[in-house]
């Protein structure tokens, strides 16, 4: 690390964009001498995010790392989005692999567009410097490859941790896998990257871009900025679409983004404030205070209606909260149920998949086995439970909030 | 293997073709099979041969293999002779071996003008197919690579035996390397290769080959067959250029070798001729007989003389072995010695540096070291030795066979 005086601004901000992340390597002052040069010598820093476009759909899990980009545009740098879209449109060449799918040009078009609209809902887009790296890696000649290749040993590449997890458990790697890490590296080559950022577990590739960076000659090779996964309302595994009851997405109904935040268990609420929102430090110290004495519920209602504001507006964030208010709280079943007419005996699974599209219906017999499912407020378990129209009108409540009216 | 009646005549080719080789996988009966096959479906075997045109001199050594391909091309098979230009052309892109410089297209043509020209004493070059790989290796794109690469695993790379040893010894292998069996096992696809020939110490490379033939969807991917490394003349280490004087060039004088090939211990005898001439192996089996009752000197001569005139005709072979006789068994000093003009003092090794330009310094050093310089036939372990004119007419021996005359 160099010699160098900084300036308490500079010290400020990078405490600021450091918050609950791990900044690599030499931590917060190298950070802060970073953004001083910058600005001395009137050059934002670039800063790199890689996204995968075979999965555009984002929730709140991604946006820890997006605000922190938009941290970075609003203290006037410029942000690069990268879609990788060589990685998409190659697939997996070895086709053992059914989670890597190979994307056409037009389908990785198509998703980089719905990932963009969805993004816009934290960055300016317009500012951003958006490009695709099939554009670069598919003009790259069988020399730049080797070239490329040549700059990273086996060795090393064998301390990813997957990596080294499989070779120890005898599990076949293709050699093809090495190029992955290689090809992210190599983006931030081209694009030039300062600064990268990326969840914890982009650890080594983060860190690998830094070296391939030195490799091809850049003297002050990028730092890492590395996020925490945030988890899903359960509070255990990483927030992912694979388990959407626990999935918060940015383009879930005010209702469901807020009824699905006052459902997180009470110890995420500070690393929720934290990640998810911008209040200050000092509030954020406040509200650890606060959980040690008051009710945890008034907290998480600021939580779920300062995010739900975020991304639906204030209108609308109000109407979620005083939905929450007299259904979950008071236990009242709202108003506004969607009527279906039952013109035959109909299974409740059936009942219920052929309203709600977004289930598959082992989702509803997940949640049925779960407890999830209610007829007129009582519990049933079996999903081949048979609705007749002797019943009628009933009502059928499926996870928390949602119901329908059997007419 | 299929269940295919095999006919006498592909057994007994099979047979011929196998001696001193190796045949992977399946041995003779799968070869015999491939043979018979060949001619039923009138479609000659395309058989692999790469060369390293890094390395354009041949030796001996060169022609264990190149004989055998010759015994193909003799049986009606084509010869498909590679020039690895693609890995000569890259070098080593880490910068980090001196062994791998990389050359340009002129180098990389005019040197295997050279090695056409030495071969063309072995085989008939003008009805070999002759390519050089990096006429499809440098147009494989991005996708291409990682289709290549995923095609075989890091641990079977890592099986190979200077790869494995390295990991354990912690000494770096880069990414790049990786590549360089995986371009060698390409070009077997490309050429559609139904044998590849090498060394025993590319038995990992050629197998590869086969390996990566059936990945690509080849149906009867090739077979392999492994030549031994021919030792040279002491007997020791393999023969090789880094061992000037154990070492027997095509571009030899036919009276060095006639000479080195008299030098040889008596233990290789039965193997020189078994992979370096065309006897029998009738005459194989009682050549064996003799060596136990004869002077081996008898059967050495016609070894030398066998392959001296294969190389460089008859009489040349005949005046070698003439010359032989009289300088070497009968320890005289030949007729034919240059003269040298001695006109001040000069130390004996600039004596034999200023006339024999094919060694170095050091090379001269290392055989005063070993007793190998002789002035008026006594032995002079000094190289700065000074000749002065006082001693004019002077005989300066070096090696064996080597005279020069001061005058």
């Amino acid at each position: 690390m160099e010699t160098i005086k900084i300036k308490e601004e500079f010290l400020n901000q990078a405490v600021m964009l450091s918050r609950g992340a791990e900044v690599l390597p030499g931590g917060i002052e190298e950070l802060a001498i970073k953004l001083q040069k910058s600005k001395e010598e009137n050059k934002p820093l670039r800063i790199k995010l890689g996204m995968d476009p075979s999965r555009p759909d984002l929730h709140l899990g991604h946006t820890v790392v997006l605000r922190k980009i938009k941290q970075f545009q609003d203290f006037g740098h410029k942000i690069i989005l990268i879609v990788g879209g060589a990685t998409a449109m190659i697939g997996d060449p070895s086709g053992k692999s059914d989670t890597r799918p190979s994307l056409t040009k037009e389908q990785v078009d198509s998703n980089a567009k719905t990932y963009f609209e969805q993004i816009s809902k934290v960055i300016d887009v317009n500012k951003a410097e958006i490009c695709n790296n099939a554009d670069w890696l598919y003009n790259l000649t069988f020399p730049d490859m080797l070239k490329l290749a040549s700059k990273i040993t086996v060795a090393q590449l064998m301390t990813r941790d997957d990596f080294a997890k499989r070779y120890a458990e005898n599990k076949p790697i293709a050699v093809h896998e090495f190029f992955y890490p290689l090809m992210q590296a190599y983006d931030s080559v081209v694009i030039d990257a300062d600064i990268e950022l990326g969840g914890t577990d982009q650890r080594f590739n983060t860190l690998l871009g830094r070296e391939i960076q030195s490799a091809y000659g850049k003297k002050y090779p990028q730092m890492v900025m590395l996020l925490p996964l945030l988890e899903g309302t359960d509070g255990i595994v990483k927030m992912s679409k694979s388990f959407p009851e626990h999935c918060i997405s940015l383009t879930d109904s005010p209702k469901d983004m807020y009824g699905k935040l006052m459902s997180i268990s009470d110890g995420l609420i500070v690393k929720y404030f934290a990640l998810l929102t911008d209040i200050s430090n000092e509030e954020l110290n406040s509200i650890e205070e606060k959980l040690k004495t008051e009710n945890p519920r008034d907290l998480k209602m600021k939580l779920a209606f300062t995010i739900t504001e975020m991304y639906c507006g204030r209108t609308a964030a109000k109407e979620a909260e005083e939905n929450f208010v007299k259904v979950v709280q008071n236990k009242e079943i709202p108003d506004d149920i969607p009527e279906i007419k039952i013109t035959e005996d109909i299974t409740l699974i059936d009942f219920i998949s052929n309203f709600d599209k977004s289930l598959s219906r082992s989702d509803i017999k997940r949640l049925a086995a779960s407890g999830a499912l209610k007829i007129n407020s009582e519990k049933q378990t079996n999903p081949a439970y048979l609705i007749t129209n002797s019943m009628i009108p009933v009502i059928v409540q499926y996870g928390k909030r949602k119901y329908i009216k059997g007419v």
